[in-house]
């Protein structure tokens, strides 16, 4: 029989990740209301924001607002995204508690990503982790194109573990490997995983899956069986995949707690709750819903449907 | 490292299980021309007709014109559903090789679908059964509901094994175990499927996922895991879900073997051809391809693109 841990901490990613790759970009209220519903519905690990140009990425422009404004949770972490330490700087004046640093494990996507490679955008995230340690912020890091990059296509493995080792070294206390274009397969993710684990513990590891080729919940339950807890994923299956139009990005939070739940491992949230925010937010984006789980919801039984 | 079969046999049930439930109905030409493109691809098992009352299922009119007419690849099973002694006599009449049965292990499924009750639906096909024989016909067994009821909720392990065995008594050389609401997770499946196999060999069964909760990949990951080496799916995921308006049914078998190739295990399916099938008939019925490989290819890498 499968094994997997009894209980698995989601990373939501929609109010960033998500929110970032759609099309349209929501007010600042909108924004607040969707991270506080996420929390409501009790997801207690948050990606809020980003501190970036707001020239390249105008769907996350006043994130500092964002996060001053919105009512925190006990408990609950609100993490933004910070490349350089000028984001950094804005995140920490904003009261932010944890960011986020983005490498790939692709020097082509690195490149094309944020206009440097791999070792040159380490020594930015060494900076950056280390003046968060000074005032007392947690750092995650992401590792992207963990399963192939969309210029480059194959990345070796040997390539994802070093860089995530790389970012544990620097003082990130967990780094998630993402497959960015989606294109992974359970055996792979295995394979991926186990070569970061010879060098990062399991504790250390989150998995990013994007659902662009129906995927995802067969790598994270590929992942589960290697004793990964910690899951990201994006409510509604917010984000689109930017590099296949009317494709899936990240997996749908509901998709994955759905499974996790049927599986008898808990993660604290509400999957009722989640879903009617997975529909809130589509509507507010007018935008289909991406979540298998919340296209399904709302029908119920054929017994519910006659009553 | 997650262990599976080498090779898998999927059986393709879009012509069938598929069209009978999609709302339009393809003209007679059509649906040969669907199979035969299926089997260029290298589908080597085709559901491809139903003889059941047209008065039923408008969309199965006509099979015997369908199963005569179609060019048939050497090798290729083409297999047709034959409810009664009547369907299998004109099964038999068109020269059908192979039929299928179909049973429930809910009480209520069976009672609202084929108005009568399990035990008496297994009578029904004890004399199908035996009719085939005779006939030197293969007989293929589906239970469906076998994760649960859109009627009654919760289906008992142990009556989906007990009529599991109960078909292959009867001479079926093969089950398909089938989660007909898609309500299913992977611990569940394995322990409905490790019930089965305490009295069938897992080579005589076969999985039937529905995607209706974006569970199918998974289920048949942890399927495999039991050394389960034949899937039923649906090109371009053809058939919906009659319990959830909007919702995925059946899981889509370009989604399936590109996870069955990137695991490396066998198909001997052409998937660029799969996938232009997919487009081809979900153009025909004017519908969404509910296949997410299938909406992700033609977009390609970013290099691709650009060029």
């Amino acid at each position: 029989m499968i094994s997997t841990p009894d209980n698995v901490r989601i990373v939501e990613v929609g109010p960033r990740d998500g929110l970032q790759n759609e099309p349209g970009t929501l007010r600042i209220d909108d924004r607040m209301d969707l991270i506080e519903r996420l929390a409501d519905s009790g997801l207690m690990h948050i990606e809020a924001g980003s501190f970036v140009s707001p020239r390249w990425i105008p769907q996350m422009a006043d994130s500092d607002r964002v996060l001053q404004g919105l009512k925190r949770r006990h408990g609950v972490r609100y993490t933004a995204l910070t490349p350089n330490l000028e984001g950094l700087r804005r995140a920490r004046d904003a009261g932010v508690r944890e960011v986020a640093v983005f490498a790939a494990a692709s020097e082509a996507f690195s490149q094309k990503n944020i206009n440097c490679g791999i070792d040159e955008s380490l020594q930015r995230f060494a900076a950056v982790c280390e003046a968060a340690q000074q005032a007392g912020i947690a750092v995650r890091g992401y590792v992207s194109c963990a399963m192939g990059c969309p210029y480059q296509g194959p990345v070796p493995t040997t390539e994802v573990a070093r860089v995530t080792a790389v970012l544990i070294s620097m003082g990130c206390y967990e780094v998630s490997i993402g497959d960015t274009i989606g294109t992974g397969t359970p055996r792979q993710v295995q394979q991926v995983l186990e070569r970061c684990m010879a060098k990062t513990d399991a504790s250390q590891l989150a998995v990013h899956f994007h659902d662009t080729y129906g995927q995802a919940l067969a790598n994270i339950l590929a992942a589960l069986q290697l004793d990964i807890a910690t899951v990201d994923s994006s409510v509604a299956g917010l984000g689109g995949c930017p590099y296949a139009e009317g494709a899936s990005g990240n997996v749908s939070t509901e998709d994955v707690v759905y499974m996790l739940h049927g599986m008898g491992i808990e993660t604290g949230i509400d999957l009722e709750a989640l879903i009617q925010t997975g529909h809130w937010i589509c509507e507010r984006l007018q935008r289909h819903n991406l979540s298998r789980v919340g296209l399904a919801s709302g029908a119920g039984t054929a017994e519910e449907e006659s009553s």
